[in-house]
């Protein structure tokens, strides 16, 4: 019996994952969890799956939780988050929490030695260099959930990273594929919530119209798979079929597909290395999608994503701002503040105006975030 | 230095074996080889590879060979298959001789312990059994060389076999795939031969056109990965970029990609599990290709497919029949001795007439499969 922990179990990949661990009882079990300020979907999760350890975000509803469950251990904020990621017992920490809220709580479950099947994008983006010193150094694995990730980590089984020519990330093109930058001045959010292939987060479906998030996943790929920028590139594939690739050296591509389902990678983190019966996930059927397409990504109609291998490639604390200017320009556009492409408009004015640090440390990068918000919260 | 000792050096995959030792002179050396009646051909192979040993057909051509290179050791005919393929100081041998004869060579290279990259299909599909079985007791590798079954095999290194829900053959369809039977009735050789994506010696590239190719790849395929006919499954993917996959019980599939190009696989096998540049090969641009597509398996429009699924499933002598039979339909069919659409109609009359012997031992194959030549030759 595989015991898990889940930062982020409200969110999407924390639902799907809470499903993964539903289908697979008799191997998985749930023993901690973190939530925001849904406490309804939080009682829920408590009934359904017995844990031991919950954090929610606030302490008046951790002291209502407790009353109503005298049994269970409560607890709350940034401190409850570390409890939950480094809960003694557990053998995985699935990390699903949004934004780089999830750093700090990842290096403490590093440090704890927990094996951390990582959904948190951010995390590594921000703080890239440090996330994957630290897992060295405490010989810590960290299994991909995002679906591009752990569609390259699945094609690397059984091969040797030094035949590795360049990893191919798809990129589905998001809801405005067909638009152009002219086309995109007045879409409304709901528009944008609408992807074409992937039912997400409103977040990460944001980050998925502007190419942030492929940007995002680019950095991300950067420090899972210890390649330079120059061996990792992005295709646009637009049934988000095949989730990604690898050509080796000797011009061989191995690719992994499926139907577009994160309960396939979130399933494959935790059985890894082994894989168990999928259930309730469709199955791929090429003869009925018929065809596959691809094209080009054009770095201009999508700005987003020439500015991540910029900050990626620039790299130090550049990543960081590049993240968290998104971060709050996202934001400010799911709550109606700014039109969609002041969404890149307010990363490319962040990354100029900041110094960049090379090397920095955790309070460093800690610091850059925050001042970063501050300055993007000072335009809007 | 890998030792590499090859049989068939003057067909197709002989000479693109012969390039691939040619781009990697460092790494592996030819030190025995056969080839048929082609002898200019086999003097320009001596010059250029050095070899130690040299098998050609006839006796004749052995004897002149000999009085030419008096320090290489030169012979002849079955025997002389034989000496190549247990020659002992050679690490690999390359099986690129066409059709059954390649059996008792292969029996005997096993017996002597030699890891083999198997491109002769005919082989496993005439004896499966018998050289699966021989392969197991003596620890010998059969490393696969057809593009579909080095995909497999590929697609299948880190993961467990018993995760395998099913492998997905692809097939281009041949030079006849938009021709309905009614219009394959008075085609030539030459339209026949005229492949849409692979360069490939005459006999498989008819085997292409009628379908049979793929026939013999699935019960290869059952014979490599120890799997039963209901786990394999072929799709039409007329761009030959996927070489096949495999989907695993999780609903997720590993693919292998490329352009076409037989020295991706012939290489792999000999670099296996390591994988060197490959030299000379056009890398994949699924940009500048813009779409794959992929169409379901029509058994009444390819009747051969459907006739080597129903004798790999009845098993014993079957499959013997149906090689014996297809090399003589359409050695008579490149004679121009009968019409494209009688070839099935040999092959089936063959399966028909046989009576089945189940556990064939390796005479009881080679009298099947004589039996049956003589069966094909009394029908035309």
């Amino acid at each position: 019996m595989k015991k898990i922990s889940l930062l982020g179990a409200t969110g999407s990949i924390g639902q799907q994952t809470l499903d993964v661990i539903e289908h697979h009882s008799e191997d998985f079990t749930l023993v901690a969890f973190s939530a925001g300020r849904n406490i309804e979907e939080t009682r829920k999760i408590i009934h359904k799956f017995h844990p031991e350890l919950v954090s929610v975000q606030e302490k008046d509803d951790a002291l209502r939780l407790q009353a109503e469950f005298p049994f269970l251990n409560v607890t709350y904020g940034e401190e409850g988050l570390v409890e939950v990621a480094v809960y003694p017992v557990a053998h995985i920490l699935v990390n699903a929490v949004l934004g780089s809220v999830g750093l700090f709580p990842t290096m403490q479950a590093i440090e704890a030695g927990k094996t951390i099947a990582i959904a948190n994008k951010e995390t590594l983006v921000t703080a890239g260099h440090l996330v994957m010193e630290a897992a060295q150094k405490h010989h810590v694995s960290l299994l991909p959930v995002d679906s591009e990730h752990s569609a390259i980590f699945q094609c690397l089984q059984g091969e040797q990273s030094k035949n590795i020519e360049r990893l191919i990330l798809t990129a589905s093109g998001g809801s405005f594929r067909d638009r152009s930058r002219e086309e995109l001045k007045h879409v409304s959010v709901k528009e944008a919530l609408n992807h074409p292939n992937w039912s997400m987060g409103a977040k990460i479906t944001i980050d998925s119209a502007t190419m942030m998030n492929k940007g995002l996943e680019v950095i991300e790929a950067h420090w899972l798979f210890h390649l330079p920028y120059e061996q990792i590139d992005v295709i646009l594939h637009r049934e988000s079929i095949i989730h990604s690739m690898v050509e080796f050296h000797d011009s061989s591509v191995i690719a992994q597909l499926g139907t577009p389902d994160m309960r396939v990678p979130i399933q494959y983190a935790l059985t890894y290395p082994d894989r168990f019966v999928q259930l309730g996930s469709k199955r791929l059927n090429l003869v009925e999608i018929g065809k596959l397409h691809f094209e080009k990504m054009d770095l201009d109609r999508f700005r987003m994503l020439a500015l991540a291998y910029q900050a990626g490639k620039a790299g130090g604390t550049m990543p960081t701002v590049l993240n968290a200017a998104n971060e709050e320009a996202v934001a400010a556009f799911l709550a109606g503040k700014i039109s969609f492409l002041q969404i890149d408009g307010l990363v490319e004015r962040s990354l100029e105006q900041h110094k960049q640090i090379l090397h920095p440390d955790l309070e460093t990068i800690q610091q850059t975030d925050k001042e970063t918000r501050i300055f993007v919260h000072s335009l809007l």
